[in-house]
């Protein structure tokens, strides 16, 4: 297959691309750095990345920003940043990369452990993690010609620890090798509307 | 108690406002019509209308729009007016309006069943009832002087079926009555975080 893995520069997307790399033609692209760059959040963006890479059999999302903070003091502006970024950036490439997908192909999105699990400073994540999930379900059953939608909900990741630890005290992470299994079950299976959960 | 009703001339509002009116101080709010009016979508509307108003025991927000149509077509500027209007407007109201609610006092939002159960035209309005039920679990904990948070997520409403019914095909509707209880319980009981299924 070949598969265009966004994000792929990043902690979770660097697993992904690894579990893919020994079977597949993978395609790495980060924002800045990578094979290909691409920005989610601009519709010309991601048609100049496909205009680029040409048609592809999968596309798995791993990217997106929140703002984690206080919510007596969070702002509406601040509460917006996981909303344009991480939610919207997830649902152009949707909405627009339809169109490159080859039938059957597939998309998996990333969603996050906070939204079932509420952490301080997490409200603001936990809204973007269940509207990507309430997306993936009511994409699932209007995509054409046999695309499919999953989404890959994970716990903090061991290679995370040192950055988001303070943030998840009491949360067992995951290795990004187990995370990135479920990439590979929601790309080489052939489910749709589904949330994969990684603990 | 004395319970602002925000949505209370909509359908929905109006159910919730009937089941409250006997026993409490019910303030009826809506966007054009009602004893008060505000824009969910305007910081200093809300302000407004509390200033005007005074402090309250409950808020309940029965008002939203989402666009439905056909995700190939779907635009994102189409895909946010849903985000723009039903989220914001109530997760701005949490975040301007929790200084307004006595302590102990509850917010309850409403999602709706799109969402858990995708129906065609709806992905985006799936989206958004998954962003505020994420919400409504993250602020829950985060909340101070034990102020609550929860959510009702109803089916279509009997009263609503003209308007909604070749959407729902198949779906059970349920009396605005029925889903007025949900409402009921959240503002009457103790519990936080909760999302009311009225199917
Ligand atoms: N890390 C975890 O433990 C964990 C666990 C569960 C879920 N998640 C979720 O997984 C996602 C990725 O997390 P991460 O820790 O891997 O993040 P990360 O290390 O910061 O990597 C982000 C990746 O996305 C790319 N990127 C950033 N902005 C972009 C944009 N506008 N358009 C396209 N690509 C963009 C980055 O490219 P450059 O490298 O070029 O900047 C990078 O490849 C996040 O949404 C996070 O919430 C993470
Ligand atoms: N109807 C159903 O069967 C059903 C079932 C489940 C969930 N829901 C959800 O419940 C919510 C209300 O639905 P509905 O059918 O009751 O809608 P509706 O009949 O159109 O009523 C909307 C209410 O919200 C007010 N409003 C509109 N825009 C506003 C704004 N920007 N700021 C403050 N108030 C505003 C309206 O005021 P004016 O009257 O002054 O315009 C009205 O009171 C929606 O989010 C819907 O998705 C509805």
């Amino acid at each position: 297959m070949k598969i265009a893995v966004i994000g792929a520069t990043g902690t979770v997307g660097r697993a992904v691309f690894a579990e893919f790399q020994p079977r597949h033609e993978v395609i790495e692209i980060g924002a800045t750095r990578g094979a290909h760059c691409v920005d989610l959040t601009k519709i010309d963006s991601i048609h100049a990345l496909f205009k680029s890479i040409g048609q592809v059999d999968a596309i798995v999302a791993t990217a997106g920003h929140v703002h984690f903070g206080e919510l007596s003091q969070m702002t509406p502006e601040q509460f917006r940043i996981g909303l344009d970024d991480k939610l919207m950036g997830q649902v152009n490439l949707v909405l627009v990369a339809q169109q490159y997908l080859n039938d059957g192909g597939s998309f998996t999105l990333t969603s996050g452990i906070v939204g079932d699990e509420p952490i301080k400073y997490g409200a603001s994540a936990a809204a973007v993690n269940g509207a990507i999930e309430g997306f993936v379900r009511g994409a699932a059953i209007e995509l054409p010609r046999g695309l499919r939608i999953n989404v890959v909900n994970a716990t903090m990741l061991e290679e995370a620890r040192e950055a988001f630890g303070p943030y998840f005290r009491g949360f067992e992470a995951a290795s990004g090798a187990r995370v990135a299994l479920a990439y590979s079950r929601s790309v080489e299976g052939l489910e749709t509307g589904r949330i994969y959960k990684v603990r």
